[in-house]
This record gives structure tokens, C-alpha cells and sequence, in this order.
């Protein structure tokens, strides 16, 4: 099993959010201190946090500063009602929530806080905003220790599709530093390496952000799982000579049919899987699915800077003046996918019943909770 | 019909070879002399020089300059024989030859020079090596300027199959730089543009080395061909949306079956074109066909240090100690080509007949020159 003893990317401590500022690795490890709304909004905005479940954990803690602010505002102007009260946690939400537009999990998360909230509010009319403040929080870092369980749970479901000694293909950054802990797709290959499935990793640089360079790397050499980076273009060769096994990513969201938005350059890599019958999993919670799109080719492309592609690091790689397109996110079209890994099991085609149902299951899971 | 103004990336001038070092740009236009064997085979392996005819060129160049210190020494110690001379090119020709493993057009270039050098003798057997040093030199200029018209004739040809209006998808870097001017896939996108087709050119950055973001990027900028410069990983959106019309590039070296080894990345961009039914050109002098391989399969795969996908520029992006796999090429097989648009016209399948006949009208073409 999967154990946990990583710096989490997400922490809330000293009445205030850490972050590992993901910005700064692979060469130093910075811890981030978010002290109001606006530096938790600017962190998801900058990516000094990023993968969606991160993200999500990340904008409930922002929820809980701007409680604070608004605590400490009607301290003194004296006690504030709890209508007011749910003003300004929504107003909060909607200054975080607008960060990220393509991450499904951030408005997930912050809506769950708010519903959290106001069941709360309708259970206990009387209930003060002394009482809410700290309920808050609560439900912040339960929502949190929940990712955790759930990528604990995915994990395991996946290992179980990864036979012994393969050669797992891995693109962008889905692991402890994309997750609150565990993380998803690289929670998949923790799990298989802690159970000595002996697999080796082929590591995708994932241009234009280097995502797997900068992070998945570290984490995978941190956790001495056997690895190779790779630039992106190199994967179709090792396909095609029989050197992968299975590619796994994760996904920012799922649309009902299974079509998957992921980090760009997910869609090449799940065609030339298929090209070369080499299984393609995408790696999920349930939370990234998002059931009010029934396919993926409506779900918008989030269009980044063009400096993320001509320069790296600062340093420039192309003419000045030289226009860009720099798409963050591809689709990829769920008949690519041999199945999705979530947290209630693995879901394979036809994918409309097999997501409907997981999505269920976790729904029905944390109902009993 | 393609204009050459441009300041060419191989040229012989001041009794040397004068480089344009393609390492530099696009920041700086820095010309590189080289005045020995060693220096041309430096910059060969260092891709001071890159691009299959520009390697070439540079390759026969080099012999030139390992005629004029054989003759130099020699006028030193007293006349050699013509034999002398010969083993004395042969010794370059090995030298410069290794720089390269991959570059088919190297061996063929300096091989061309050498049997020149022999029928010269053989038809003239009172033929002195104070005639031979300036034959040598008239031979490597031939060889350059037939590339330069190989490359007109093939970029009209090419011109043909891209229609109007279109959006030209580009890997790697294969203009005016790659070749001794003009350029093969880039010399049809010159083409097209020149016969005003109001196309625009989606340019691959194609890591590692990024001769897109570096060379192709800065040479369409220069001659105003509207373009986009994208992360490889973006070229499968733009197909799965509709905003490709044509896949060009060049290629290392061609099988007899039409099988394609070329730039990294180049199959997986095949793949993702066919299954999106967009036409995929490989643009190639008959030059880069290599009849004795019969498929692509067999043939080598340059290894490439880990530095050029770990440091970008001299910055790092990696871990320090993370292990790397750097294949330079990958093998395209020919049933993912739509066309192969060579300076005798564009070859379609099956590739073993009309490459053949190709090569064949090639040499043709040469011997009654």
C-alpha cells in the first residue's frame, strides 16, 4: 500500500494555506504562504499550484481565508449575520473559481464547501457566525483528507491493470504534487512500485510547461521508482518498438461519454497508443467528472501566454515578434480509451454507464460518510 | 517561382568554408570559417550545420579543405602522386563521414566527390594533383548549386499538392538553412507563398533540439510567411479540429519502401494526420533515398546526449542525475505517407516502384549533365 510520509503540496497550517511553489522545482523546494483570498486566487491563476485535485483542496483552504477576513472585519464592526456571512464565502468562491476556468475541480471543491455550509445553516437556524467560522475549516480539511483516501483507493484499482514489469508511459504530473497526497496516475505507479510490480516509468517532459521534467521527475526519482525522461516526440518511437506497455495520465475533465480533457498533447499519445494497441488509462476521481457535458468537444480549451512556449525558464527560444498558439488542454475522444480509473473501480466502455455509475458509488459513499 | 536571396547557410568563400552557425540563431547571425577537416567535421557533429543537403554540401566542402592541406604539405616535402592524393581526400572523406552516422547525404555527397575524383583520373591518367585540387573544389560548388535547383524543381512540385487557402502543419527545420539554399518542405511552403496561395504554416517547435522554435520560426518570419509557432503536443488538437490541410517535413533518410526515418516526432505526427485523414508529405532530394535498406526497420537510430532534453539553452530543467532516453529520429513506415514530393515529382504508393523510378530518372538527369 501506498504510504504518505511526502511534504503535501497542499497544507493548512499556522492559520494559513502552504503550498509548495511548483513554479521553483525541480531546483529548490519553496513553501508558499497564502495569507488572503487574493493569494490563494493568484496561486491557482500562476500555477504555483496545479493538478486539478491540488487545485480543488487548494480553493476550499481559500474559502476558509476569506472566512477569516470576514471574521475579522465584523470583529470590528461588530458580529455580522450568517446571511452575510455566506455573502462573503461566495464572494470568495467567485473571485477563486474564476483562476482556473477549465478546472472543474476548483468550482467542485468551493461549491462543496458552500453546500456544506448551508446545510449546515438550514440543519441549526441558530447557529452563529462564531459557530461557522471553524465549520468552515472543518470541511476544508476534511474535503482535503478526502482526496487522500480517494487517490489511496484509485491507486489501488489501477495497480491492478499494470502487469509486472511493465514499461508505464506517463504524461504531465498527476502525483503528490498535482493531488493532495498519493496523487492519481503516478498514484497508480507508487502503488504498483510499493507492491514491487518492478515497473519502469517512460517520463513525458510535457512541453510547453515541462511538467513531467520539472515535477515528475523529481517525484518519481524522490520515490526511487525506475524512470527515463523522455521529450514528448520520443513516444511514438518507443511504441512503435514495443517499449511501452501501458500509458497512463490523469485528466482536468470527463465529460459523460468519457471523452477526457487533459494536458495538451494527451490526444497524440492516446492515438498512437491505440495505433500500437498499447492500453491508455486516464486516471481520475470521480469529482473530474463532469456529468452536464455529455461529450468532450464542447468542454472550452483554456489558450495560455505565448511565453510559455518561447521562453523556458526566461531564457528565449524563438525569434522575437514570433506569434504562438498555446492551447493548455487537448480532447481526447473516449474511443482511445481502454478504461478510467477512478476511485470506485475501474470504468471501461461503453463509458456513459460505466462513469454514471462510479460517479454513483462515490456519491453514495459520501452520503454515508 | 522561388527567389534565392538569402544569405546561404554553405558557402565556399576566402579559400574556405563559411557556416552560418545554426546554434545561435535565432538570437544571433553568427558566420562560422572553417579552414581544416577537423573544423567541418566539428561542425557537422556539434550541428553547427544541420539539415541532410546542407550536411552534404558541407561534407564535400570539407574534402576541399583536406585537398588544400594535402597540397600545402606537399609542396613542402615536393610534388605527391595522384594516388597520394586520392588516399589523402579518402582520409578526409572517412573523418567527416563519422560526424554524422544517420546523414545518408553525407557519405553521398563525399562519395560523389571521390568517384569524380577517380574517372577524372581514369580518363586523364596524365592528369597532375595540381589539376585535381581546383577539380575537387569545382566539384563540391556543382554539388551545391544541383542542390539548390533540385530544391526549386522539388518545390514546385510539392507547391502542387498543397491547395489554396491551406494550413500547413511543419516538423523540424528543412528551409534555405537545412539545404544550401531554399529548402525542401520549407521550399514548398516558400513556393506557395511566393505563387501567393495565402497559406499559413503551424510550426512544430520540435523538441529537443528545437530547430522549429529556433530555425523554421526565424527563416518564415524573415520571407513573411504568416505563421503560428505551437508545442509539438498541439499539432493533434489543431488535426482533431479541423486546422490542418497538409503535413510536410523532410527526412534523414528513405527506404526503398518509401519508410520514412526523419526528426523525432515525426510518427507520432504521421499517426495523428491519418487517423484525421489530413495528406502527409515527406519533401526529400532522391538523394535521401537509400535503396539498400529495403524497409525502414533496419535502419540505425542516432542516440543523442541527455544534455539536449535536460538543459535548454545552458538552463536546467531537470533534475540534476535524472536519466534520460534521447533518440534524435524514429521511423515513419510508408503507409502513414500520403506522398513522397521529390525533385523528379511526387512519389505515391507503392513507394518501391515510384521511388525507384525516381531515383532512376535522377541519375539520368545527372549523367547527361
Amino acid at each position: 500500500m501506498v504510504t504518505s510520509s511526502r511534504q503535501r503540496s497542499v497544507l493548512w497550517i499556522n492559520n494559513g494555506l502552504q503550498l509548495i511553489d511548483q513554479r521553483k522545482l525541480p531546483t529548490e523546494l519553496v513553501l508558499l504562504q497564502c495569507k488572503s483570498v487574493d493569494d490563494v486566487t493568484h496561486a491557482i491563476a500562476d500555477m504555483v499550484v496545479r493538478g486539478a485535485p491540488a487545485i480543488g483542496a487548494a480553493g476550499a483552504f481559500g474559502l476558509v481565508l476569506g472566512v477569516n477576513h470576514f471574521v475579522a472585519t465584523q470583529k470590528a464592526a461588530g458580529n455580522g449575520s450568517t446571511s452575510d456571512f455566506v455573502q462573503a464565502v461566495e464572494q470568495a468562491k467567485a473571485t477563486i473559481d474564476a483562476a482556473r476556468p477549465t478546472a472543474v475541480n476548483l468550482t467542485w471543491a468551493t461549491d462543496r464547501v458552500i453546500q456544506a455550509l448551508r446545510l449546515k445553516i438550514q440543519q441549526e437556524p441558530q447557529v452563529t457566525v462564531k459557530d461557522l467560522a471553524p465549520f468552515v475549516l472543518t470541511v476544508a480539511q476534511a474535503l482535503a483528507e478526502e482526496d487522500v483516501a480517494i487517490n489511496k483507493r484509485l491507486s489501488e484499482f489501477g495497480a491492478e491493470v499494470v502487469p509486472v514489469g511493465s514499461n508505464v508511459l506517463h504524461h504531465c504530473n498527476t502525483g503528490a504534487l498535482a493531488t493532495v497526497d498519493i496523487g492519481t496516475a503516478i498514484g497508480v505507479i507508487y502503488e504498483c512500485h510499493a507492491q514491487g510490480k518492478n515497473i519502469h516509468v517512460w517520463v513525458d517532459e510535457t512541453r510547453p510547461r515541462l511538467q513531467g521534467a520539472r515535477l515528475t521527475a523529481w517525484e518519481l526519482m524522490r520515490e526511487q521508482v525506475p524512470m527515463h525522461l523522455i521529450a514528448d516526440n520520443a513516444a511514438g518511437l518507443l511504441m512503435l518498438t514495443g517499449k511501452v506497455d501501458v500509458v497512463l495520465f490523469g485528466a482536468d475533465r470527463v465529460a459523460a461519454n468519457g471523452d477526457v480533457v487533459n494536458k495538451i498533447g494527451t490526444y497524440k499519445l492516446a492515438v498512437v497508443a491505440r495505433e500500437n494497441k498499447v492500453p491508455v488509462y486516464a486516471c481520475v476521481p470521480t469529482s473530474t467528472v463532469d456529468l452536464s457535458f455529455l461529450e468532450g468537444k464542447n468542454i472550452p480549451i483554456e489558450e495560455r501566454s505565448a511565453d510559455e512556449v518561447v521562453c523556458i525558464q526566461g531564457v528565449r527560444i524563438a525569434p522575437e515578434g514570433c506569434p504562438v498558439f498555446n492551447p493548455a488542454f487537448d480532447m481526447t475522444p473516449n474511443r482511445y480509451l481502454t478504461g478510467i480509473i477512478t476511485e470506485e473501480g475501474v470504468c471501461y466502455p461503453p463509458f456513459e454507464q460505466s462513469l454514471a455509475k462510479a460517479v454513483d458509488a462515490a456519491e453514495k459513499r459520501r452520503a454515508e460518510a
